[in-house]
């Protein structure tokens, strides 16, 4: 019984009852201002950085995103009076994937057949067979070494396609130089599985009537989902000769900046352009990592006989990157920031007391109105139980 | 000597006190419960929604991740009585990447070889030869204009492979109609690197003997890594002939969120699937990215002369997309809670000090309870040495 | 007029005047060392952990980044006298991807048309015509059932490629042994977009004659970008005949773990190796998830007829997969730190009060000293008006 009243009376007690922290009013003019100073500073770092221009009160995310592309245009070459259409085949690969090679240059070496023929002059010269091991590869080699040093070439024979393709010359200028024309046709969807939100680069208004006429420009039409590849290669700040020549590397990057506080409509994507080795600028610099290009055979039956056409391709190598972030504001990290707020506006007052406490003349005095000192009980015994508030020992 | 005395002194004080704020105890039933209230709200917001739901004790990472596809299936055409079967070559690329493409309907141009051949009647007409300027390249054009109006079709005649394909009839239905009954088996393997976690989508007890019979389905087999293709297209809530005559974009997302605080073998994946592209429900509003398609050639020598086969495919572009997210205990973000929670309390005593001193009848009453008011020690110089934190009320 | 000296006067008072929490030293050597210690390790805790090992200072970015790569070499087979040379068509795809497929053994299976023939001994064996449905495709089969039952082989006849490929027997050893030799050139450029910072493998002293005869080590060149094959495999801790006769799947991970509070030129890659579907040891175990294997199809005409060479391709696919977290000084998680770890500072002067006041045998003493009681004003009133906090000077 008494026990249970105990309880009731410990309830009550926590709940009518509440404790507030007891302060000294400290009147002075030079640590009142410097105090207030510091505090609407740090009220103006919460709410004007973090809030406003970090937007802490937002929780944020990333997308998922798939990305497909489209080239379309057509090339035409003209070697040695050999006239030929290049139309579905100057991409790799040509399923149109968010990354893809788009052929501006190459050299052919048509009429490739297994066979022993010596190396190019040039690399792997030799004296005599013995230079020539046979049954060894080298590693800028062409094929197996027969063991024979040929003598009209002064290289070593190997067993390879023959005739060993000849790629000390590109052309120049680039034998596809029409791509400049291309068009490319992008795709992009995004979603922001934390919001449940999805948005693709054909917002509202990109219909299909605008699509078939209109062409990505930075300033008149930023949303027109077609790039012409010169435009590209400009944008990037490259020029379209070099780079069709002996390829590059340009990436597209999709840019999903959102701020899904506002209407989703408003949630639209940027496209910026540069190169991804190296600037043009730094082309001394960064000289080991210039060009792009890849080999590749087409293989085919003559008479019986396995031959194949091989091609060195040079090209743009086309990176679409998408790099999204949306942000939505949230309860979590708005508490979090304020809670955090609270914490920094607590330094404040801690930096306040040492300059109150420490620096004044008058410290002596703040010091005995802010602390109270205590010594144990036993050191003034007989004033303890009536007076303790009080009396206590001042220094 | 002095000094050294001092310092000691120091320390000892600063070690043997401790400072601890003075309070008010309040006993007031109003002001009594609402901060209690608020400060149970507090508290309950900090262990429920930011340890519990939110999981704030846990940090996360995401996973790099790989994947590999492989499609089985038989598909067989007819088209004017010439049979055919496709087994390898429905699948682009063919080594089984994360994003590619399934076959399901096409449109085929045979022995197209480089000449001379008036573009198709509807597109690029002209009533003269000047109203097809020669060496030109039109944007929707299949060649080089060679300055000729051609009467027959009264089109323009290009430099480009001939004929000319005729896409303006996509098959109905879809030719591979077969491809419903394909299955897709996905491997997956996420790393987690900073709690250094790899898991396979092969989880416990699925083993070879498993995959070989299994067929995934959302209730059955949730896990079975082996897909029908027309389940996936079903699931995503499309139709197939739809999807398979026109092509389509189907996104696969694996899901792997996982609680690593558990057992690790908790950790397991969710397949999602849904269109890339718009929902089936809004095809009317997103008609511009309706269909997926691409060109594609196979060049062969006829009588030494180069020709090709033109397929234009319309396919069923798969991406599959891995979405992940791990959790495990960590200390840092556990005590940045706890310390931001701190913070947040000291908001409730705030907005209860705010009731108590400017809502209260009161509260005059509780203003001096709370705050000793101090002048300038000038102000007051007599009484100083002796009195100043004595002689208020005593209870 | 006096609303606006009011006015007057609270600004002033706001500005003049500041409050700082009152507070009892307590004098006690127990709680005092106690609560000492419980600040020293919050405050080691916030400076040591929080700081300097998790550089809770910095702010945290991961890239976008690109990846290309290129396999040199020749390979050479000699299959029942036949030779053949393998220099470019051993890499799918060729155009130099990030994720890509080494072939390093193959089943051939030359000469295929399309016709009728029985499926293989062993699976899909029949009694009778009514075991094999007409028009209908199996699981596992190879094409359309015919409704024969074969006598010579006791399988069902089934419309296909003919002959039908035998994969039962996998070359041992693999075919393409000398793949070990090739060598694997990657190129990979980062983005940091928070910090504005791009770097590339190709990092400060890796220029183009360095690369012309470096080899990667993780000792001596651990920033040469060029790898041999075998030294991958080894390093990912698998025996190369073993994955180059059934395949297997190699991630290597780029790991771009960069401080750029330092100078930006001690931001270089790290390469790591290892196996993606379960580590070498664990085989048993994972046993449903080795080998990696695709087809792959050759079209030709021959005498008019369309044929097809087969090839099913065991390789090792190598996935570049990049890591990368830079971090940098910021000024909001900075502050956010210290604010949550004020915050913390807090628990532990609750800590203190709760040994103080609860677990001392004097905790009567200092409840007394910390806490001043208030009842309801009504409960003294006569002293009210005049006395209560009391004799300093009002204003």
């Amino acid at each position: 019984q008494k026990m249970k009243k105990q309880i009731s009376n410990a309830i009550s007690d926590f709940f009518f009852e509440y404790e507030t922290p007891r302060q000294v009013l400290v009147r002075n003019r030079r640590v009142g201002v410097v105090c207030r100073l510091i505090q609407l500073g740090v009220l103006a770092y919460i709410i004007g950085w973090v809030f406003i221009y970090e937007k802490g009160y937002q929780s944020t995310d990333t997308a998922v995103s798939s990305v497909f592309s489209k080239m379309k245009g057509v090339g035409y070459t003209n070697i040695n009076g050999t006239e030929r259409i290049w139309d579905v085949d100057y991409v790799f690969p040509s399923q149109g994937d968010s990354s893809f090679v788009v052929m501006t240059n190459y050299i052919i070496t048509e009429g490739q057949k297994l066979g022993k023929c010596p190396e190019l002059p040039g690399k792997h010269n030799c004296r005599k067979d013995s230079d020539c091991e046979g049954g060894v590869y080298k590693r800028t080699g062409n094929g197996e070494m027969t063991g024979v040093c040929v003598n009209s070439t002064m290289t070593c024979e190997v067993l390879a396609w023959c005739p060993i393709e000849n790629d000390q010359h590109v052309p120049n200028p680039p034998l596809l130089m029409s791509a400049e024309n291309y068009t490319l046709f992008i795709k992009n969807s995004v979603t922001f599985p934390l919001f449940d939100v999805t948005r693709s680069n054909l917002v509202e208004g990109i219909d299909t009537s605008y699509i078939s006429t209109c062409l990505y420009d930075p300033e008149d039409a930023p949303l027109c989902p077609i790039f012409k590849l010169g435009d590209i290669i400009k944008l990037s700040g490259f020029n379209f000769e070099t780079i069709a020549r002996v390829g590059g590397a340009i990436g597209i990057v999709i840019d999903w900046t959102c701020n899904l506080d506002y209407d989703v409509k408003h949630c639209k994507p940027k496209y910026n352009f540069h190169g991804l080795y190296g600037n043009p600028s730094e082309t001394d610099k960064t000289r080991a990592s210039v060009g792009y290009n890849f080999r590749y055979a087409k293989h085919y039956l003559e008479n019986n006989v396995e031959k194949r056409t091989l091609l060195k391709v040079f090209g743009i190598r086309i990176d679409i990157i998408v790099h999204s972030l949306a942000r939505k504001f949230d309860i979590i990290p708005t508490l979090t920031a304020i809670g955090s707020g609270v914490g920094i506006f607590g330094v404040a007052t801690v930096v306040c007391d040492l300059v109150l406490l420490y620096l004044l003349p008058k410290r002596e005095f703040y010091k005995n109105m802010k602390f109270k000192h205590t010594l144990t009980p036993e050191q003034y015994p007989s004033r303890y139980q009536a007076t303790q508030d009080s009396r206590h020992v001042q220094h």
